[in-house]
């Protein structure tokens, strides 16, 4: 088989790719190892930056977005037992949607298979071949056939475990990395929302977030010990915790809910450069992973496969590869951009085991800044509402 | 002897209160160990900010910081081999002065010598009494006699090892404190300036803040070992690690200089709460200390004395207490501001001992961000010329 662009990978970045790319009229093929009903019910990340929205808007994917997703123009901080709000609209113009990520999924999905995509699901064994040649190539195993997808260009979309980003040789990556000392515990749970608005808390005993996935369905996440197992924790401890964290002095309370799903994740930064070598590109967190604090890992997929269809685009209709050569050094400035962001979030919301009275007193006097002063507001909300590479580069 | 306020210190928070007091037509009298020479010779800091400016100008202390000062309406951050100006002035509408603090103090004892003052220099044995009645009072040794000071309020202006906060019982006080893994190596050269504006550099083998005394003084300083001494390092091996860290790659290089002075400082944090017991009163370093980094030290303390001004005129004229009821919380919310602030630019700046290769890089990311970024320049900038306290309070 063969095609234009071979893509190892169906999750946002991969199949948005591929989605841009047939806008544009390039073909590509989707490989993924997992089904199409795992990969459409695997809970992610589900904040929408402007950009994000705009995008899949302006592409065709926009209605069920702005029809189950709920638009937020700000959210609360939650310190020292009161919140304050953070007016994103107000401070920057723009907003987010609160869209999950497998709903993203769905929606590309079913507009790539209705364009009549060549998407392969429950792939194993994918290697990748000739990267340094103009003629690369992806080898993988398909319903017990070796096959081989024959393309111009491969772009690694298969995540942080993938097998793309191992294909560029160790000698000319350097990898950067921080694991956090601490994991997020998150529940789904049937009820109404706690709030209007996302809801971060900073708190003596940890970070809670107190999110929202429909009017019926809340998501929450407290500050936990990334060994620690979800059997230790009954319903009761849980509300407890999510009560002491992000209740409120003045009496506003987070909302119980029936809990339906618990789930414990690590947290950790980390950026692979180069993003390239040769014929072959990554995007999304094949080349960097973010903590979730800031909500930008799907955000940061979405931004490389734009730029990376741009550059795909001018190769094809202009012959050009200047975009291409520069596509790592272009999307790893957003990148860093991101990765300081979400460690600064990080820093600022969660306990830090061993810090002293002082660090600590740093984190409210900063939070106390961030919600008094217009400007340092405004950092955090451009920061979260994805404007602030924009405006980077027009800067530059 | 008896006076309204006892203010114990001869430093700028000392000096200056007795000033701002004495145009509002109280009585203080000013103790201090160190000789009249000794506190107009001390090398520290050289940074006014905007509202310190403004407060000596108009208590009519302008005059020869106008003259003699040099008015900055910027700054260089160096950064990758490149600098770029922060644009205080057109970020902010405020400028900074570059001033040295034993000038500032020449200027407060001449005005206080002109008015008449009551200045005892080299006092010891100094201590504190009765602050929890409304008789407290100063014993002191001067030339050899005991004598006691009795007034309404004793005002602890002695620095970090003085014995004013230690008359504040342990049980009510809370310490805040960092002690930094490194020092500053700083020298006193003649020669001409290297930039018209002072140059904050980040480099891989640390920190050095190239500024300046006078058009034929400079003043330098580079991260160090706060244990090394001044003996390990020859001129030479000094030009050489300035020139490392400072210089640019488009050639722009700092410019050597003979050098007259040598020390090395160490750099800390710390923070006492409260700054008040009963008619008792800290300013200035007694209470809060601040690295370097951030040119805030001077600052604080003029802000400090400023407050407690006003709420001792209201006492006296209103005979109000709730100014000075309200002293150690209104001072407070400017100090954690600029303590983070301090903390902020140190920890941007400066190498950190074990920083991993992320670390390094979010330094880099995060001063690519200020130095493009309108709005992350502004917060710098705001914190820098010293209005975000004041933006504070007025949003509050």
């Amino acid at each position: 088989m063969r095609t234009q662009v071979g893509i190892i990978g169906a999750g946002p970045a991969g199949l948005l790719l591929s989605h841009l790319l047939h806008l544009r009229g390039i073909d590509s093929v989707v490989l993924e190892t997992r089904t199409r009903e795992q990969i459409e019910s695997t809970i992610r990340a589900g904040v929408l930056e402007q950009g994000t929205m705009d995008l899949l808007t302006e592409t065709g994917l926009g209605e069920r977005m702005k029809a189950e997703g709920a638009l937020h123009h700000g959210f609360e901080l939650a310190f020292e037992g009161k919140r304050r709000r953070i007016d994103l609209t107000g401070l920057t113009g723009h907003a987010i949607t609160v869209y999950a990520q497998h709903e993203v999924i769905k929606d590309l999905v079913a507009a790539r298979v209705a364009a009549g995509a060549e998407l392969r699901f429950g792939v194993s064994d994918t290697s990748v071949h000739g990267i340094d040649t103009d003629k690369p190539s992806i080898r993988y195993r398909h319903e017990g056939a070796e096959h081989e997808l024959q393309c111009d260009f491969v772009i690694g979309c298969d995540g942080s475990q993938g097998v793309s980003r191992q294909a560029i040789p160790q000698a000319l990556r350097k990898d950067f990395e921080r694991v956090y000392p601490f994991g997020w515990f998150g529940i789904l749970c049937e009820g109404p929302p706690s709030s209007d608005e996302l809801i971060y808390a900073r708190h003596e005993r940890g970070f809670a977030l107190i999110s929202t996935r429909s009017p019926n369905v809340q998501r929450m996440y407290f500050q936990c010990d990334p060994k620690d197992s979800v059997d230790n924790w009954s319903d009761d401890r849980i509300w407890a915790e999510l009560h002491a964290r992000a209740d409120s002095h003045d009496g506003q309370k987070i909302i119980d809910g029936k809990i339906f799903q618990k789930n414990i994740v690590g947290m950790r930064s980390f950026v692979s450069t180069t993003m390239q070598h040769g014929r072959l590109f990554l995007a999304g967190d094949a080349a960097h992973i973010v903590p979730p604090t800031g909500a930008k890992g799907m955000n940061l997929a979405v931004a490389d496969v734009n730029v990376l269809s741009r550059a795909l685009d001018a190769f094809y209709k202009e012959n050009r590869t200047d975009l291409l050569d520069r596509y790592s050094e272009t999307a790893l400035k957003r990148i860093w951009r991101a990765e300081h962001f979400s460690y600064w979030m990080t820093s600022m919301m969660h306990r830090i085991e061993g810090a002293s009275a002082f660090e600590q007193q740093l984190q409210v006097a900063e939070l106390e800044y961030v919600t008094t002063s217009r400007t340092a507001a405004t950092v955090l909300a451009e920061n979260y509402v994805g404007i602030s590479g924009a405006q980077m580069q027009a800067h530059l």
